[in-house]
């Protein structure tokens, strides 16, 4: 397999197989280009690497993108975190160190993409 | 024990019993109260908080500093993070995280800072 | 009183007593123990401090606010800075600040979230 | 002409003849004293000087929105980059480099936004 | 007197007259146009305004480029703010704002910036 | 050739012959899978992409590492800028669009780091 297989390989187990080609399609609709590359490299070249578990990497990255502000990214993560084992306490926990560390507001407005995420899984 | 105290003594499980004076002064040097807010909110409130093990949530943390460029608490926590348990390898994984959701420069550095820290540590 | 029914008290005060339970539960909503840090650490630990007045506090952090683009914090913060005593043109010049420091359009986006707050102070 | 009045002509010119007047107003409709500063600085000062052609500025300036996750700025300078000679395949370079520079979701987010003005051109 | 004029003389006001010929070389060395620019749009433009005390215009000030990281431009406005009439104390309280809305970190950095400023008063 | 192979090319070109191993032993120093990381994707998938000259690709690149305060790699990208075919002048003008767009500290610092590049190249 090459980079764009595994990571689509990946993608396709931490969002599901029913999400994965609207996310592909989301990604490829204005840049074909650069959905190769977001698969190849995040999912291909990254995520698939070993050294911790899927679930302390999703940890992580929800961390990164909260203390950010990058929205669509960090609901993303948050489905994925899920799929990746987080249970919603873990995910509290990284946002207390967001919290501190990047601001509460950072946080604050990291539970809010959260709740549309468990909203949605809801429905 | 009251939330200092809590923090206290978190902090001085993760920085080591020699290195905790330091780190209280070199807080306390400038403003007084500005130590004991850090101690308290961020060690007694935050960091002894249960839901992930002390691992992650220094994972978690180096992540955001890395991702922010926030370079002292981010040699602090990284120095945190292996008296927490953390080996290289998990930090390597957390930064590779960084490299693709806040960009390569954000890694490199944080890599840098893990450099000294391994300098000193060494010594 | 504890932190937390010192940060109750300063937040009612800020944001008046007809809208504190719905901000209440709107940080509670999801993460009861976010709400109860939001109340004890922001609001009972920092806003209750001496120093300066209300105004200026809430004229520096209208200006972190703006210059992060954290924008649900900034709404709030913009509400509670009437009730602060700030004006209209006293926002503006922290914004102006803020346009030369972080960017003109960190000050055009924090002019849009403005002109939300007042449409909504006229309903 | 003076700063104001350079600055005019210059957005006009990027704009468009039927858009300056919205936007003008559109700044100018809560804070006519920043209305004045951004098409005097941003415009006049800053976007008439000489040394990059027109075309590079919108790339340069694209690429440090989408950075910051500047949204609004970010949609008016990739209408912008239009009028000043960019094509669509240049801005996606523009935005390769952000995915590398500044992590993929900024140079998502930032692919979201254009999709949106290509919409509204299309209108 | 026009934008560079006024933006000198404030400048000099707040920087002292022993001081302000170092800032402008500094500023001038390596780009003259820049020097011409943060003096006329920072200083003449900016800093000029009328509506909210000079103090209270360090202190917005302050609390940006704390909440940015911007180092170099955050010791310069320390300095300034001494000046403005800002105590120690004040500042202080600025950065506690900071603290909780763009993280402890942000804080404590800028506390070590305003100890080297204070070292150098001092001498 | 593969992604590494190309970017290892890619770079050599962009730094010099005899800077090339400096460079690639200070990212392989610490952790080598970040430097293969670096090489391959950074220089091998995304500066050897058409559509945008070499130059062009790094006035952006610089426009978004000074934004961000990226300190390290901004310095490497103003060299390459050089080699790239960059003049100094049209390094200002990005940096203009930094000081609108980002803040002036921002392009400040960012003209810290070009005056020591520029130092380092006079010798």
């Amino acid at each position: 397999m090459d980079d764009y297989e595994r990571g689509f390989e990946q993608f396709k187990q931490m969002v599901g197989d029913d999400r994965i080609d609207d996310l592909i399609s989301r990604f490829k609709s204005i840049c074909p280009d650069f959905e190769r590359e977001v698969i190849s490299v995040v999912g291909g070249r990254i995520w698939t690497r070993q050294g911790i578990d899927l679930k302390t990497r999703s940890l992580c990255s929800i961390s990164i993108l909260a203390a950010l502000g990058r929205d669509s990214a960090l609901k993303l993560n948050l489905e994925m975190a899920f799929n990746n084992g987080a249970t919603l306490e873990e995910i509290f926990e990284a946002l207390f160190q967001v919290a501190v560390y990047a601001g509460f507001p950072a946080a604050w407005d990291a539970l809010s993409k959260l709740e549309e995420v468990l909203a949605e899984i809801d429905d």
